[in-house]
């Protein structure tokens, strides 16, 4: 029989694990936390999760979008709440496009009981994994009461996130490249409830966002109306950041100068924001992926990046739908198959980890700024223009499965049309106009000849 | 009494132990390997070492510079032998410049014997340190026999070299960015001995290069005129690499065909060749190097480089020399004083850090083609012309004290002003001319104003 073993019983290792018993292994998996059936998950422990076409397509392979899409709410666009200025509604596209809000925890409950479900699935949980033996084939784990256990593997995927331990066993390896980079910004949740989303009126199925140049907040829709929000801020500064927003008074006082309407929305805010843990964002780069056909990271493990494109968790699916093709292609030869996926798959993630650190940037100022939403105005109207060639570099990112480093390839060419097209008197006073139109369609062409 | 720990006893830690045993430390120093004193270096196990301003200024201030230089071979330049034409001179400068060239081995039992001898030092050898609890200022040992060992600290200075096991520790802390880069290409040390060198008139006081492209080797000189000799080679390629010189007929034909004299310069090439480890080439870099008033990184701990310029020692041995200015400076505040050499410091290893890596690919092959010559030949011009204020990059590097990011910074001027003169046609013809010299004069003047 086929046998695999995967490190981490997170997302991807649970995909992962319920695509390749479908396709004849026997799946071992090994979590170092406790069971979350078993206990309940510590609020305000990560950012909220947005499903786009990379992630669905993956689960739909593994038969469980409908189950996945029942626990989602969908928005169509972003409102933005510029500080000085009436809310803005931008659509992510012409088409009803849209990203599937999902509490991590519910798709987390939801691929585990798919996993458990299956015959030839085994998980362990409380199994920390300390390193392995490349020689003889052999995991080490400390379980509970700090006894060392040792597993045999043939075949070892390491799911095992941002701070994999595979992986910094990895790292003492000759010529293996790597890198971690971290964000000066921090996570926080805070929370709107559904009462209070009503009372205001706030627009459902849309994110929300509160940008303000250095920081930010962005709101995600639940199921029961309300809003999971994070608050991006700084560590250290000497504004406002996380190190001097000492106590209730400080909060308050930086609430009012930059999101007042906040106060009203987060009757928690005060108990939200000194309670939960701020979370760090880190990017890892990282060569090469695999050992032989014996060891490959997959996900967070492989391609950490940091949450501000909404890519982490739709990578990590995306990875699992091309490696059991590739599996299936190779016909279980691993050997070839590790080698052809990190040559597929390693410039998409670079090309991620670029743009979710650059999109940080963007997403905090430039969404409020008058020219960013002429240019994304004008960017839909192209689409409508040129409905089946020219897309935003947000829709082939989110709403595409063109692999991320060609939509940025494709950009280049893009945002040169794009500019050219914010120079013209027309376009700028007019986008509608016949003349409009007629300067669109010269720039475009020659552009893409 | 002031107490400070130093892991590593390897030269950047022998050297900082001195410096601070002067001024009234007391010097614990733990050290992962045995006594070098007692068993003789495996040869072949790291490349040459040349001395240049940076390290000797250290070396002085400690006060063993005279006793380093009696081990030292001057070299004033490079010989360079390419594959198709004569042998080329290059000096490194017009006022007798010079690199010290000096065992690896010979300067660390020097620096071993200066610390052992002095009052307030005490080094342990065979304490591999496996971590450290800050909260409890505890470092964490394994000795011979696998013993655990604890060990309270005050101050620690992790000098424990590239693959320092402080800054692993230090890497799972939150906001600590962190990469390891590896070159393609790997070295292996090769011997030409004394009478190989008299008998075919190798220039003495030199360096000799045999840059091929892709790959390339370079000899420094010993005190009893051997050359010891670095072939870089790429670990893996289709052409020749370390992965397909599998046999004596492979080596043969690869040196007959590249590097066809050395074969009778070097009698003990087959041995050497298949006896030698491959030594790999990584880059570090980090941040932030230090906790608190806690622990610091220092020398290839906190910014290991790729040998390419000369200045990994060197480095290391700067470190040591700003750091104890700033502990005076700062009247031993440590927390001021890490703070203020991560600011002075970290731009220079970061531009050090790049230029090797760029200098790495400059050497192989930039230092055998026409135009290259005549840059160089150029630079030494400018220097006679403007002797207080033209040097060339490399002597800014090698020859001054400047921090390398400012001679990095310089040098995008100067680089201007060279690679216009190389378009005039008088420069071309006669670098000598009067009207070459009074066009030097006008472009100088005009791109330095």
């Amino acid at each position: 029989m086929k046998e695999v073993t995967i490190i981490g019983a997170g997302l991807t290792g649970l995909l992962l694990s319920i695509l390749l018993e479908q396709r004849g292994y026997i799946v071992k998996i090994y979590e170092r936390s406790t069971d979350p059936r078993r206990h309940l998950l510590k609020e305000g422990k990560s950012i909220n999760l947005t499903l786009c076409t990379r992630g669905r397509s993956a689960l739909h392979k593994a038969g469980i979008l409908d189950k996945v899409n029942k626990l989602c709410v969908a928005s169509y666009g972003r409102c933005v709440h510029p500080i000085d200025s009436k809310m803005q509604i931008q659509p992510y596209g012409n088409f009803k496009e849209a990203l599937f809000s999902i509490s991590r925890r519910e798709l987390h409950l939801l691929l585990l009981a798919e996993a458990s479900s299956l015959t030839n699935i085994s998980i362990f949980f409380e199994h920390k994994c300390t390193g392995y033996d490349l020689e003889k084939s052999i995991i080490f784990f400390e379980t509970k009461h700090d006894q060392i256990k040792e597993q045999s593997f043939q075949t070892l995927f390491a799911a095992d996130g941002s701070y994999s331990g595979i992986r910094y066993q990895m790292q003492r390896n000759r010529g293996f490249n790597y890198s971690q980079f971290y964000s000066l910004h921090a996570n926080k949740e805070l929370t709107i409830p559904a009462h209070k989303v009503k009372e205001y009126k706030l627009k459902e199925n849309h994110l929300h966002i509160w940008p303000r140049g250095e920081f930010m907040i962005i709101a995600f829709p639940n199921p029961d109306s309300s809003l999971t929000c994070t608050l991006q801020l700084p560590n250290e500064s000497d504004g406002f950041s996380f190190n001097n927003l000492k106590n209730e008074a400080d909060l308050l006082r930086y609430f009012n100068k930059y999101f007042p309407e906040l106060i009203l929305l987060m009757p928690n805010l005060v108990d939200d924001f000194f309670q939960n843990p701020e979370i760090p964002m880190m990017t890892v780069r990282c060569s090469p992926w695999y050992i032989s056909d014996k060891i490959l990271l997959i996900g967070d493990a492989a391609h950490a990046i940091w949450p501000s494109y909404g890519q982490g968790a739709n990578a990590g699916f995306e990875d699992c739908e091309i490696l059991v093709d590739l599996i299936e292609n190779n016909q279980n030869d691993m050997n070839a198959t590790f080698e052809q996926f990190q040559k597929l798959r390693k410039p998409s993630a670079d090309s991620i980890a670029d743009l979710s650190e650059k999109h940080f940037h963007e997403i905090r100022s430039l969404v409020a700024i008058p020219n960013f939403q002429l240019r994304k105005k004008l960017e839909r109207k192209m689409n409508t223009i040129f409905p089946s060639e020219y897309f935003s570099l947000y829709c082939r990112i989110a709403f595409s499965k063109i692999p991320y480093q060609v939509a940025v390839e494709q950009e280049k060419t893009y945002s040169k049309i794009i500019d050219e097209l914010l120079t013209k008197e027309e376009i700028l006073s007019n986008l509608d106009s016949d003349q409009s139109l007629q300067t669109i369609h010269d720039v475009y062409n020659r552009h893409m000849k």
